[in-house]
């Protein structure tokens, strides 16, 4: 298994121009009728995606709660689409998981052994030891839940002197050896992305919600970007997901999707440094 | 489906004078040599356990962790061992899902509606709209994570004033409509029991964190048991995972775990009313 290092990752991102990470979160009703005959229409729909954007990308983001909806048969969906996931991008497995140590260990056993995704997001609320099986997997990245980009949000991150997020970052960044944890970030919350870089200049951020969740690319670009970007760290993954996948429900909608990705790419590339 | 009432599940406790839930959490490297010869032999190993226990348990808890974990047949084997499983028991999916509202409620569609799980166990770190889904499915119980039995815990969740596990308590009740809220609240917070059943007397409590983790039985029962337990709340869930599923190696393991189980609920009885 060859994973993306954080500097090489750096470097695919300046090469490529792109901050693009494609979420894959297929809703079985969207699926275009053009793939009604395929014997899983979920997995042809999501390997079109995958073929049109492929130019585009540097990071796969797979919603694993889109696939274990779809009940007995979803997870062997699952499985078939990572085979086909291209290894050059980064391949995240967004699955929000954490337990207690032994089940944390469990679930990284799962996601980044068994399914061999590069990166899993987790949840900080059961603290270090729910958290540390995925960062002491060497080479495997880890995206630590911050501040994110639903409503519920407020509820819990946003309480506290300092708020709750701004603690599970401080917090964390003692428990990464490896540069190889990162945050997500909601574009929804762009307002404080001086803040969350004030607090780590140099981790990677997930952020989805830009599109259909409301949050603004320029904003996100301007403030989320690091300045330490050209160096080994600092860098952002901003996730498109149904903007991307639904961009045609007709049988052109890999091209659609292609040229969805190719104007938030074109959007993104006067931002990043070089 | 029929599933579990509050009130049911409350004279279920009372009738069979049990607060017994076994935890399914299937390590395969301590499957017995018995079962070698078993197509699948994670299976047959959580069906015999199941079998032997169902006389004394009125819960099972299926931790997804250590099916996820076996690979691409993982999935398979929990499906297969979810059609086994008792329906007169409460059925919970050990879960820790909880993501953005749509991702929420594919999670909720997959193990309340798919997988037919009468409960889930949800992370609150995510705020209202990531718990709504599961809560708005009537019948359907959700146990919240609160006060976990993890060293971790001390991270997050006791920080702040009220601690942020009393602030996801006190807030998330007003979330409830149908008493079908219920707390993760581990063993091995024992002193802080009373101060639980303060905030919440009629919610049921799934505790984890018995035997292996240190928890003393005794005194989750005497704190934890609310004196409301003979109307339609205030019950317990006490977990109990290794030491039923391990309580021999040999090929007497069933046996071995029925008697696990009947010398758990025979502490428990004295503590319940009645």
């Amino acid at each position: 298994m060859t994973r993306l290092t954080p500097r090489e990752l750096t470097q695919r991102m300046l090469k490529r121009r792109s901050v693009l990470c494609v979420g894959l979160d297929p809703d079985p009703n969207k699926i275009p009728a053009a793939l009604d005959g395929e014997a899983d229409p979920v997995y042809a729909f999501c390997r079109a995606i995958v073929e049109a954007t492929s130019p585009f990308a540097i990071a796969y983001k797979v919603n694993l709660a889109y696939f274990e909806q779809l009940g007995r048969g979803g997870w062997s969906t699952l499985w078939r689409l990572r085979d086909i996931l291209p290894e050059k991008s980064l391949l995240i497995a967004d699955a929000k998981r954490a337990d207690i140590g032994p089940s944390s260990e469990a679930y990284a056993r799962a996601l980044l052994d068994e399914l061999a995704f590069h990166a899993v997001t987790v949840n900080p609320y059961m603290g270090v030891d729910s958290v540390a099986p995925f960062l002491e997997r060497a080479g495997s990245w880890t995206f630590l839940l911050a501040l994110t980009s639903n409503p519920g949000a407020a509820d819990f991150q946003l309480e506290g002197t300092p708020p709750l997020w701004q603690r599970v970052m401080t917090r964390s960044q003692a428990w990464d050896r490896a540069g190889e944890l990162g945050y997500v970030v909601g574009a929804t919350r762009a307002e404080q992305f001086a803040e969350v870089r004030g607090l780590s200049p140099r981790s990677w951020l997930l952020v989805p919600g830009v599109g259909a969740q409301g949050g603004d690319l320029e904003t996100v670009l301007k403030s989320g970007l690091s300045p330490v970007v050209e160096g080994e760290g600092g860098g952002l993954l901003i996730n498109a997901s149904r903007s991307i996948l639904y961009a045609s429900s007709g049988s052109d909608f890999a091209d659609a999707a292609a040229k969805a990705a190719e104007k938030l790419v074109l959007q993104m590339a006067p931002h990043l440094p070089g």
